[in-house]
């Protein structure tokens, strides 16, 4: 699918889980965005380290397949137990290892940025997640949660690129490379 | 470098962390062992997610050169806090995802069995540890303490092969994939 001239940025957004990951591809002016692809990798099923493996895989394909030209993830500040943290950060590593290996720039906002900038309150709930995503991507059913969350991130990643620069909420570590 | 034949499993052993990561290779057929190389990926001047990239490149980069057999690593149960965690959790990640990339069998040992395998007592300190890798690994130095526990749970992983296979600390998940 190509996006039509005026919807230039495809973003990836991903809203990284250990066992539920989501993820939404959209096309984007900054202003108007379009929904590509979305859905959730669920690897619940499977033992470690092979969950990572399949992460990595089936983010590195949604790359492969879709060519976005950016990542934009959930910055997690994460408040809750110690081993479940350590396992969404493994899970989170194979998800930026393969968007890193797969050329993109990552973008990192917060669960409240991204709700701002959807929902316009920064402690909205995922009913109200959900059917804002499925209103601004003028989509024909509910999204899932973690697809509604995964598209909120990619959308509210679009309206920083329609802001100026001194505006935005998140940095991207190329804009930074030495 | 080609091991003889009586040294034929090559392993790769990590000590992963978000700063340092220590590694090393041996040579193993059990009982007896000989190291291939060794050293500390330091990554701590970079920012997150860079720090990921350059962790999952130079992880890639052993298995290449050394095309190791299997990757042991340590099994972390984590008892600080959730941020370091996360942290931790994500070098992991691009650890595993590295070994796995490279067609490795990944086999976890805890701390407790990694030093009850190298020193003798699973409360061993880290200049114990340092000493018994030297002496096993008839290395001409002390090696620092990311390499030495990095050496030391390859060993472990190999005294594992040189045991009956009810004795095993470790379980591959390959061995049930589905």
């Amino acid at each position: 699918m190509t996006a039509p001239p005026a919807l230039r940025h495809r973003i990836l957004g991903i809203d990284p889980g250990s066992r539920n990951t989501g993820f939404g591809v959209i096309d984007s002016d900054g202003r108007h965005s379009r929904c590509v692809a979305s859905g959730c990798i669920r690897v619940g099923q499977f033992g470690w380290p092979q969950r990572l493996e399949l992460i990595f895989d089936r983010v590195a394909a949604l790359v492969a397949e879709h060519q976005p030209h950016e990542l934009a993830v959930e910055q997690l500040i994460f408040a809750r137990d110690p081993t479940a943290a350590l396992k969404l950060g493994q899970a989170r590593g194979a998800i930026l290892c393969a968007g890193l290996k797969g050329g993109l720039n990552v973008h990192e906002y917060s669960a409240k940025s991204v709700k701002l900038a959807v929902v316009g309150t920064g402690g909205a709930d995922k009913v109200q997640v959900q059917h804002m995503v499925k209103i601004l991507l003028s989509l024909s059913a509910l999204p899932g949660e973690d697809e509604a969350d995964a598209l909120a991130i990619a959308l509210c990643h679009a309206h920083s690129m329609g802001i100026p620069a001194r505006k935005r909420a998140a940095a991207s570590w190329r804009d930074f490379r030495p």
